[in-house]
């Protein structure tokens, strides 16, 4: 049992065989902490609670590792961190009732730690550090749950950093039992979830850390009905909301009845205080392991709860790309944004999502033609401008095009790769003199096959589009421009950028389609082979030819050095490159190669060229 | 149990008390193959089991993971892989009967899996993905073991990869009980090294893994000893060498007897095929995995083994530089390198390590000096280059500059920054017209409180000294010029390029000095902070100054962005940046900010501007 002897453990039974149900009011906050400010998370804690108390609540729950943010990484291994953590909980609880909130229940995600850790031996997280999260109550600490279940698969490592609990913490609120779990707890089977079943509470809390996905929130909100009906008690999901480095939180907080009926749900990607009245049994297990009663204001009429219509794929990950930006540039202290605008679909999609991020005011683009820049290029960039109001400049760079040749007599490819690079040393420029974020407008497409200059267009801080495949790079701006003309407003990308074809118009005449396959095909491998995994006889029974596969595997496992000095830029997919898919950069492993003969041509091992 | 039933198991008791010993000939492949060559890596198997049967010997023990390279990262998770190396390791038993080889015990570390996964459920690996180790006798599989202990710290994401083994294997060979044990199985207490404890073996035979790291073979060496005694029996313990990105591995394989003796040691770095006979107890056990006597070729005078004097901090260091270095040039491909020469010792440093990995025919320098570029800087890069045969061209940057100063008006910082960014193109310019791999120059110091220009010099595919500090930079250069001297050579640094104040020479007259406290307390905060993850009062308490302190502290935290996107390079220290150490870019902690402090003043959550 995790919960420290604060509370009361004397049980309270029920009179009868059936007491009563009583009316709990409970309040969920979809919030954005940001990592590492406990104090300003604190803060947000502290004012949610607040209108929670003003509403009438009994119980208002926090996020997964609210106070610290997360994920937090290596910080969760730093004593002076642990400590800081422990005591900004302590003082948190001493806030809140010095605010008035002393009366109400409140849960909320912490780094918890051992306070005289043992030594550390290798292998141990550093301290006993734990996934916890604390009840709070008049100025208390009343009871903690420590997570059972740790994920250590795609983008998390928490085995790295955690130690697992292995008791349930069951909190008895004005006579209601409400048990606690953490995330990946009701993902896994067995655990809190399990015990609660055996002995059914009136409420099942789960605080979450739950990064998007594209078509998550179905999943999430299947896995809640089946987990309330399992446990046979109502489930209440609270999600962060917002962006940290390349994930992306998207709320999604939802209550469910027993029986799995959905009783309220919260808007994607804003943050939100949802509020509603539950009818729930009086406890009947014999042991808890904290008792409070609340000391509700009066109960003012709320809104009945609400359940908005499921967002469709685009407006969804649109939200997720202006979601995860918007926070990068604000958490960073960044005030404005500047990209290359070529007049292609990627700088347009990029620059529209930056504009509806930071306002079109902050957000600077740079147009900087070639020789081999068309005319359309320059208009459709001047007019995405002229749509939208952010600003656009114009550099030419033949000069400093001539002047490096001049010198290195550049041919070929390392002539086109020379203008990429001229370009982002001139965005690097104009960031370094007045401050703007670069933004990368490179899409998951080509980055996948290494079809982007390292250096070059690859340069920035941030890649609003990094993980989005370019087929749905073309749905997502013509479903941005519907939407606008939906709303009577003027869509911000130029029809002629959507439709013409792509082009890095780094030599004559030049379309992506010289080089690549068709993106529909392309992406289609992708999704295969990146996202699913599959290996090379898998792609050619799926009917992907064998020269196609071959070219495009090889492509892509041989591109892994530029993904490794790509900027971050937010995980949309089941699978983003990054921390979610970690492969070597030195492998001979050759999905097409006979397995039984070695690969020792010179070259053929995928020399690393730069490009 | 983990050995398959393809050996007999009926056991073989003593005649009597004290049966005599047996003289059992071990061969330890210290070897160094490819991630992914399965066919290749086989091959270097094969080859090394020739010579170890030419040599007499009876057991000839290959390292943890041999068949597929280490790490392999998510490769492990590949269904495609995994049959791969399924079909290797059975293929490989084939191949050495075929090679007359079948006569002697085989160890070998390879990726097992379940050749019918069940479905995969979240959190799960992959088809029970397993760290394993077979033994191949006369053109079979004759057992397995599967790794107990999976390292999830530091580098290490094994909980990602692999289902841990939890039953010992003990093969009984010639009559002698030999137990298996991987890596972390010898580092941690409990499990296969605790088991020999209860039932003896003959010989513990432990496959490694090991990374390098400053000193690690005191703390191997005397693990050895202690595991041994433990065990009460002799130990073997094989090592990889070579690089693989980020890791190098030293070998320093070695044989202790049963008291904790060092009998035999292989030297740091090099392949090699260590052989000496033990003799060894005849096995009591009553139950072993598998028995197999061998037929060993008559056997040969053998050397004395030798244990070679342990090297001293510098020659350790550099010649996981060089390796480092060495195995991604030929790894992946490449057949040169080419890198800038400022006349400053870190570019020194890096051109007489690229010598000595490449030969110095393959070894390009790029002379760029600016109008801020000392007569010094030439000449001295230029008499580097004399004294080690390596070529030099030089590229003026000015009309370069000019273009884009006339273009864009940069001042100050961005002009600094203008100037790396120039010299980081031409680099890359360079290596796409004629193919050498470009080589970052920065050190740890640098890289740690951002005193680098991302995509200037930060530019490249490999770094070889990013994690050494700059203290131990002068101190790798002197050595080498002092150990060159020893042996009658020329030294290949300039004595100017080690004594000079060092400076970017990116404005008049401009030392580092202006901008970084002196080097040595750099470094020294440095290691209490990144490599001991000290908090800030920690360092107080040290006796650093709190102005030193929160600056210091403050560049680490917030140049984490140029790091995310900096190159890759050897790991040599005990902590170094990048997987080992991970944390967000987003993050406002601060050691030394008040913790009940907000941070809200605008920039002060560490603007991320490039510099």
């Amino acid at each position: 049992m995790s919960a420290p002897a604060s509370g009361s453990d004397s049980a309270v039974l029920p009179r009868d065989g059936h007491p009563s149900p009583v009316s709990l009011r409970i309040a969920l906050a979809q919030v954005d902490p940001c990592v590492g400010d406990l104090s300003g998370n604190s803060a947000i804690v502290v004012q949610q609670t607040m209108t929670a108390v003003a509403m009438g609540a009994d119980l208002v729950v926090f996020p997964e590792m609210m106070l610290t943010g997360y994920p937090i990484e290596d910080l969760a291994l730093r004593a002076s961190f642990q400590t800081a953590s422990r005591g900004a909980l302590t003082r948190l609880a001493e806030s809140l009732a010095a605010a008035e909130c002393g009366g109400i229940a409140v849960v909320v995600g912490y780094l918890d730690a051992d306070e005289e850790p043992e030594p550390t031996r290798p292998g141990r997280p550093r301290g006993g550090a734990r996934n916890a999260a604390a009840v709070l109550h008049e100025g208390r600490v009343v009871a903690k749950y420590f997570k059972h279940h740790l994920p250590n698969y795609g983008v998390f490592d928490e085995f790295r950093y955690f130690v697992p609990g292995d008791a349930g913490t069951v909190v008895r609120i004005n006579g209601v039992d409400v048990a606690l779990c953490i995330c990946e707890d009701l993902w896994q089977d067995g655990g809190p979830v399990a015990e609660a079943a055996h002995h059914p509470a009136g409420l099942l809390v789960v605080i979450n850390g739950s990064p998007y996905e594209r078509a998550k929130d179905d999943v999430r909100r299947e896995l809640c009905s089946r987990r309330a009906v399992e446990a046979g008690c109502a489930l209440a999901y609270v999600n962060l909301v917002g962006g940290q480095d390349e994930l992306v939180f998207d709320g999604d907080s939802m209550v469910v009845a027993a029986d799995g009926q959905l009783l309220a749900r919260a808007h994607e990607f804003v943050s939100e205080l949802l509020v509603l009245d539950l009818l729930l049994p009086v406890g009947t297990a014999a042991v808890v392991g904290a008792q409070l009663t609340t000391r509700a204001q009066p109960r003012p009429a709320i809104p009945e709860p609400v359940i908005p219509p499921e967002l469709a794929d685009e407006p969804e990950v649109y939200l997720a790309l202006v979601t995860g930006l918007r926070d990068y540039v604000r958490k960073n202290g960044f005030s404005s944004v500047t990209l290359g605008m070529s007049g292609g679909i990627d700088s347009a999609l990029v620059a529209a999502i930056a504009c509806d991020a930071v306002g079109a005011e902050h957000v600077h683009g740079v147009s900087m033609p070639s020789r081999y820049s068309s005319e359309h290029s320059r208009n459709d960039a001047a007019e995405q401008a002229r749509r939208t109001g952010m600003s656009l400049r114009t550099v030419e760079i033949a000069d400093m095009f001539d002047a490096f040749t001049a010198q290195l007599g550049l041919t070929g490819l390392a002539e086109e790769n020379l203008q990429a690079r001229i370009r982002g040393t001139t965005l690097m420029g104009i960031s370094n003199q007045e401050g703007p974020l670069v933004l990368a407008t490179g899409n998951k497409s080509e980055i996948a096959v290494g079809y982007s200059t390292i250096y070059g267009d690859a340069v920035g801080g941030f890649a609003p589009i990094k993980d989005v495949p370019k087929s749905l790079v073309w749905r997502l701006a013509r479903w941005r421009n519907d939407d606008a003309a939906r709303r009577g407003e003027v869509p911000p990308i130029p029809e002629n950028s959507i439709s013409k074809p792509p082009s890095a118009e780094l030599r004559p005449d030049q379309l992506d389609s010289d080089s690549l396959p068709d993106y529909a095909v392309l992406d289609d491998v992708l999704d295969a082979y990146v996202e699913h995994d599959k290996g090379a006889q898998e792609l050619l029974d799926a009917g992907f030819s064998h020269d196609l596969v071959d070219r495009i595997v090889r492509l892509i496992d041989t591109a892994e050095y530029k993904r490794r000095q790509y900027p971050p830029g937010p995980k949309i997919t089941f699978k983003a490159f990054g921390r979610d898919r970690r492969l070597p950069i030195t492998s001979r492993w050759r999905e097409l190669a006979a397995p039984d003969k070695a690969e020792r041509q010179p070259g053929s091992a995928g020399s690393k060229r730069p490009a």
